[in-house]
């Protein structure tokens, strides 16, 4: 029996590893929490990593047994194809990891090994987060926060979800289950994909469904615009001033994609215009983002430290298709979620 | 043709009151805005009045004709009876007023005159404010607030709404429509209902359906808790320290009903202790809420001024009802929103 070795590369709950250990009997596994990061926050895996040089001549040990990787050695970076030259397959944490990847030049290092994503296990906190943002400007509760700060009894009168229109720019997993949780809300939803021959926008939970060509006709109806479609050549900066003056008066922006894909000073200067009611944001163009950054301090913005998509169970539901992956690698099948280098999602 | 005479007693945007107008022939509408408070919001029905002596007289002739009133004269309080003997019918355009109809004695100074409530109309944008809250306290939207305002990049990780517990306290229409949302985020739902013979709970979008005896065995399990219950004498403090501990660690707490259905002093304490991870307040024991009340300064706590339920849409909301009401009264037909002062809603 050919045994395959697993090495787990970033902080994993036991009860989770041995989950791991338990799909099949040709899988060694190998966990050597001392080695790793420890999280900064439950499923953090991008914890800094500090070893003696003993521990790092022990990890550097283990790189050259493993032949499959659950999430990247962020301590190797590009050298993983030296350090790690039996490799076959990495199954990634993050659903977004075509600018890692391109910035290691795996493409080149690595040609034999597959690369899997997470994507889908981050829909459902990526979903709450965008449905939490635009009641939160609708609904006015920043104005509310600033009224309570000052003890302030002024009452009010908001607007509502119900009957307006959503404008979605990548309709993956995670647009369709914004766009499930929208139409609950009575929300009119648009989505723009690269792909629509053959998509019936019904099964997405959409209304309509665009091509990127038809971008400006669907951002001239958004009242709520979000950004999650993958950072690759063609959405690079595709949200500039032109694409957020389309935008009707007093719409909400929300971006759970990447930073890349909108120019960020021209996003600046719509919310300070007053053009946007407010914006969330989860990415931007430098993260962390710098302390001089004006997004910081502006009243019509909610920044979130790229934490949208981390919520308490991620790490199960990363392990659970982890598993199912496993099971299909040592079946010969293909794997769930495999990362198309030329794609870059 | 008897024409019956309807007198507007709140501020309405002109083309609402014209819809009014056209409902029927035998509708004599009275509407002379600059008798009316100016409205501080969109909606506003306790705008405060000021009259000259002759504006006041011209009021008080308008009174005197009107059989039916659109919203109460909150100028007259306990002296709409003497003042406008010959109503019929006042349709409110709030949906809980069993505490003002008490307190101005209406049940024995105005023994013919039916009452009608605005219940229904503020039912989306309370059940959104529920959502709302859940979401900003589970996914740690204060917190991610308080870095923002320090210029901190801190990553975290926080809940959902998926697979929690939420139990409503009243299930009427609000509470309906929130359970809907709620299930729609993958929320187990309970309801808690005065009235449960012959109620399937599946018909009110509820996983379990309790009457107020079970209130603790509901409460046990609640990860959150909305009260919107109407106020009466059953329903008087219900929520008290013992309930509030009964409340598993961790939990929401949502009061959009009565501030006198909580024990605010217990409330307190379990917002302090950190027993309750925070509470979403639009009712208070005491309106405005006063400015020594520690709520205002805590955490874990937003305070919306009794505006979570007033909406742009509102006063179009309540005409239609209003337009609906005023063919059944002509039609001799019974009101919607029917009022019963000894059930107090």
């Amino acid at each position: 029996m050919t045994r395959r070795t697993v090495l787990i590369c970033s902080w994993l709950e036991p009860e989770l590893v041995e989950r791991i250990r338990r799909v099949d009997d040709r899988l060694e596994v190998l966990h050597e929490p001392e080695l790793l990061g420890l999280p900064r926050y439950i499923a953090d895996h991008t914890a800094p990593v500090t070893r003696t040089p003993e521990q790092e001549a022990r990890w550097r040990q283990l790189l050259a047994r493993a032949e499959i990787l659950f999430d990247f050695d962020r301590s190797s970076g590009p050298e993983l194809a030296t350090r790690a030259p039996r490799v076959r397959w990495v199954q990634a944490t993050s659903a977004g990891i075509g600018d890692y990847v391109r910035k290691m030049g795996y493409a080149e290092s690595m040609p034999e090994t597959v690369f899997s994503t997470a994507s889908g296990v981050h829909a459902r906190p990526l979903a709450e987060f965008c449905i939490m943002v635009m009641l939160a400007f609708h609904k006015k509760l920043l104005r509310s926060l600033r009224d309570q700060r000052e003890r302030r009894w002024d009452r009010f009168a908001a607007g509502e979800l119900d009957g307006q229109t959503l404008v979605i720019v990548g309709v993956g997993r995670i647009g369709k289950e914004i766009a499930r949780l929208a139409k609950a809300f009575g929300m009119r939803v648009v989505g723009v994909k690269r792909t629509i021959a053959g998509v019936d926008p019904q099964s997405l939970h959409l209304d309509a469904l665009h091509a990127p060509g038809d971008l400006h006709r669907a951002l001239a109806e958004a009242q709520n615009l979000v950004l999650i479609a993958p950072h690759t050549g063609e959405t690079s900066g595709m949200i500039g001033a032109r694409e957020l003056a389309t935008l009707p008066q007093g719409a909400v922006f929300i971006n759970i994609g990447r930073g890349a894909l909108v120019d960020e000073p021209a996003l600046i200067e719509s919310l300070r215009s007053g053009h946007l009611l407010g914006a969330g944001l989860d990415v931007f163009a430098e993260e962390p983002l710098p302390p001089a950054n004006p997004l910081w301090s502006m009243e019509n913005v909610i920044v979130c430290a790229h934490s949208a998509s981390t919520a308490y169970r991620e790490n199960e539901r990363i392990t659970d298709l982890f598993c199912r992956n496993l099971r299909r690698f040592l079946d010969g099948e293909p794997l769930l979620n495999r990362f198309d280098h030329a794609l870059g999602f």
